[in-house]
């Protein structure tokens, strides 16, 4: 192992060391330890608190996984909120459906800024699209004290310590479900599908409450922890799994995708055996 | 990152760092170098050579994964030969199989024995099952020089590096192709679908020649660089995305499997158009 590397703690007894060529920017926000890398395997990271966020090389994976299967959960959505999601790669998934506005609301103004300078080719320009509302403020206050109603919310957070805690309460969950128009859906990232079981248990507990479906699905997230990285969609309306191949097929056609697919979005949701019972009560 | 770790080089750019409780047996054998750690995440853990091979707490998924589409894609399978695979997890699963014989070839005699005094849960019996035919010799020299049919074989190989490179060569695929009866089919672990996508292509090319019917499918197998894990399958018969799911379903009911499904057999096959375009030619 010569060179300089990253070390990402992913759980207490297994890492992922990634080699890095070069910091390329590095500040303590007023709520994270933001620190951006260049690699020869992934491209440019985003590293918060020592966890990798997203790389150039892999982003693909994680936000058409967290924006498209619930956005095609519902059968039209117009008004979409994103909590979170700084980098704004998630943004610019929503984007490709015909939105007439995308709200996106992040605690921390430097990683947006951060990653607008460092890694533009994630957002691909889509702060800059006139149907996009940037907020720079709290989620859970927005989310409980706003009125407005969206179609669909997409959380795309960090893990549950620090600004991100709030983000998977039953209280948070409900007011997001108050927020919604009746046949709305929010998906969010609920953690390692390897070492973060409890997490996932807890996400699914806290929306059952407010959602009639709530479904948990998964994709491979080559940099992140485990690679199996699960996601969770809380339904007012449709099941996930009702969704016809051929709406999907024909509401994606020109969306250029290189991971979701028609079958990918079905298959994604039939977890295997060893899986579905890790993380569903017994 | 406190006590004792064992670190596995994936590829030169990622590596993958397991905790490790204690060393339970280490020996230089005429192949290779053999350790066999226990671990607090993955139970005990098979190295070779500095590659983490099996464990106890994801092999399912591998030898599942590895026996089962192989197995499916035949109508009937019987006679079975394995090359490799001394740790017998992947025995055990095809004996799931109404076989009438099962012959498994492995150069290394030191893993089958210590495998079966410190991985005993793996082959979990198979070795002493009657339909079990252990030979301890050369795969390729008994593939090329013998003359038994089978219906079906799978090929436990490790890197296409040391002992196991002429598992990975035309000459050898063209003498299993040879050794098939006519709905004949191999299935081989063809590396990395995250490290080694110039492996996945050599396979699947140097498969083409024998055999008509050539398809890749992936698997999370939990502590493998990168976790994404590819297969290759070659038919002489059947397209193993034309096996009906209600076959499938009736043939496995009673395998008690963890990861493998009549509909996640399909799904495995079903790679995401990225890892479709980085393995096929263009």
């Amino acid at each position: 192992m010569k060179g300089a590397w990253i070390v990402d703690q992913g759980c207490v007894d297994v890492t992922t060391c990634f080699q890095v060529t070069r910091r390329l920017h590095e500040e303590q926000t007023p709520y994270q330890h933001l620190e951006i890398y260049e690699s020869p395997r992934f491209g440019r990271m985003l590293v918060l608190d020592g966890a990798v966020q997203t790389t150039e090389g892999d982003e693909f994976i994680y936000h058409e996984m967290l924006a498209h299967p619930g956005l095609l959960t519902h059968p039209v959505p117009r008004r979409v909120l994103i909590i979170g999601g700084g980098d704004g790669g998630l943004l610019e998934e929503a984007l490709k459906h015909p939105l007439d506005r995308a709200t996106m609301i992040e605690i921390d103004s430097a990683v947006v800024r951060s990653s607008r300078q460092y890694l533009d080719v994630i957002s691909a320009g889509a702060f800059d699209d006139p149907r996009t509302e940037l907020i720079i403020g709290d989620g859970v206050a927005y989310v409980t004290e706003g009125r407005d109603p969206f179609d669909v919310a997409l959380v795309d957070s960090t893990d549950p310590v620090g600004p991100a805690t709030g983000l998977f309460s039953e209280e948070f969950y409900a007011a997001i479900a108050r927020r919604l128009t009746p046949q709305g859906v929010v998906a969010v990232q609920s953690g390692s599908a390897v070492y973060q079981h409890d997490l996932i248990a807890m996400v699914r507990r806290n929306m059952a409450p407010s959602f009639p479906t709530v479904r948990t699905y998964v994709a491979t997230v080559l940099a992140y922890p485990g690679v199996v990285w699960s996601f969770t969609v809380g339904s007012l309306g449709r099941e996930p799994g009702a969704v016809p191949v051929e709406e999907i097929a024909r509401r994606t056609e020109h969306f250029g995708l290189r991971y979701y697919t028609p079958r990918g979005h079905h298959a994604a949701f039939d977890l295997p055996p060893y899986l579905r019972a890790a993380i569903e009560p017994r």
